[in-house]
């Protein structure tokens, strides 16, 4: 299996957290978005939509969306609940970090740390502020009695969204207010086969 | 089990489908996002993100995200792949329904149908339409060489896109370039147990 990824990228990194908790072999193809590598013909070929993170199988079957790679790799493990509701309720998670963190905070994220939060985008910046502070409410209520999203398992669904916030910071969200996300941030730290992402060189 | 929906909204809809299409037993709670039954404390406490479609089972548990809320319901059934690499397929396709189909499409009718199109919504419309075709385009060349998102099965991914595809004219999206698309949505219809979505009074 080949995975297509740029290691700055948090819907990448999530797949790469999957890869090292499970052991899973695998060959990393690094692909830089800012140089253009995710619009050439070749990778458009494999992947219409334009977007890393892709996994190719070996007979040649591709797989994109963050989210659903991780399903696909961790299928019969621990990080995913067996219980039918439980299990809903992590993919509520992730669908939630797709529809309602990712668009915010991620963003907020590349305009400030990779464009130097010019000028012509400091409004769109703010409303991004607005809608990424009320998923982080939602996420810190969810974490007040329990030590993960789904209960006390820890799940896909805190790798899905562990990927931006903990590098929420550097899109100006300041996680003071929010002391159940930085446990939780610490917590997931300290899961065996967790690595770090790669910075902004 | 209790539904809270709206049924004029295409995420509430998709759950309507499932419901209708397997047959299963609830009580539908009809609600109006634009009177604002989402925002109100007592159906804040239920979900504190204030979105519908909401399940409630008869334990008190909730469940959010319409893709999710569909998971659980088709649990065992015909509309969810059991082999393991379709199954993330079609979750690859809810994925990309939430990310950059619905957050278009859906938006841009919003903006025509229900706004009436205002012109300081114009830019904003316009640029909409270029990632909401974008969408299509993808979708349509998947569906050139087989009958639904996941190939011969009709899984929750059909589903999840029907929903706000089969409106999108609604929001000056014409489909005439998609005949792939147009063909696929009146294969939908032919399912059993297809009800029709409500449509603005
Ligand atoms: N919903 C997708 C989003 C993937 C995505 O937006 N990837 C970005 C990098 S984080 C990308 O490939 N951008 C390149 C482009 O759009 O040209 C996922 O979760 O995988
Ligand atoms: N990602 C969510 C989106 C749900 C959503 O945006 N629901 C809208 C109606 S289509 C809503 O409840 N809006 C009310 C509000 O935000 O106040 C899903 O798929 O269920």
């Amino acid at each position: 299996m080949t995975v297509h990824g740029d290691s700055m990228s948090g819907n990448c990194y999530k797949v790469q957290l999957v890869l090292n908790m499970l052991g899973v072999e695998h060959r990393w193809q690094e692909m830089s978005i800012l140089a253009g590598d995710t619009q050439t013909s070749a990778f458009l070929v494999k992947n219409a939509s334009g977007k890393i993170p892709l996994i190719e199988l070996d007979d040649g079957h591709v797989l994109s969306e963050s989210n659903a790679i991780m399903g696909y790799l961790a299928a019969g493990s621990s990080l995913i609940p067996s219980d039918n509701f439980i299990n809903a309720k992590m993919y509520q998670w992730m669908f939630f970090e797709q529809y309602s963190h990712e668009p915010y905070i991620a963003v907020a994220r590349f305009i400030q740390l990779y464009l130097g939060l010019p000028e012509e985008r400091l409004v769109e910046y703010q409303s991004l502020h607005v809608k990424g502070h009320k998923a982080l409410s939602v996420m810190d209520a969810e974490l007040a009695a329990q030590p993960f999203l789904c209960g006390d398992q820890f799940t896909l669904a805190d790798i899905a969204l562990f990927a931006y916030t903990h590098v929420a910071h550097q899109g100006g969200f300041e996680l003071g207010h929010y002391p159940n996300i930085r446990q939780w941030l610490a917590r997931i730290t300290l899961q065996a086969g967790f690595i770090a992402m790669r910075s902004k060189a």
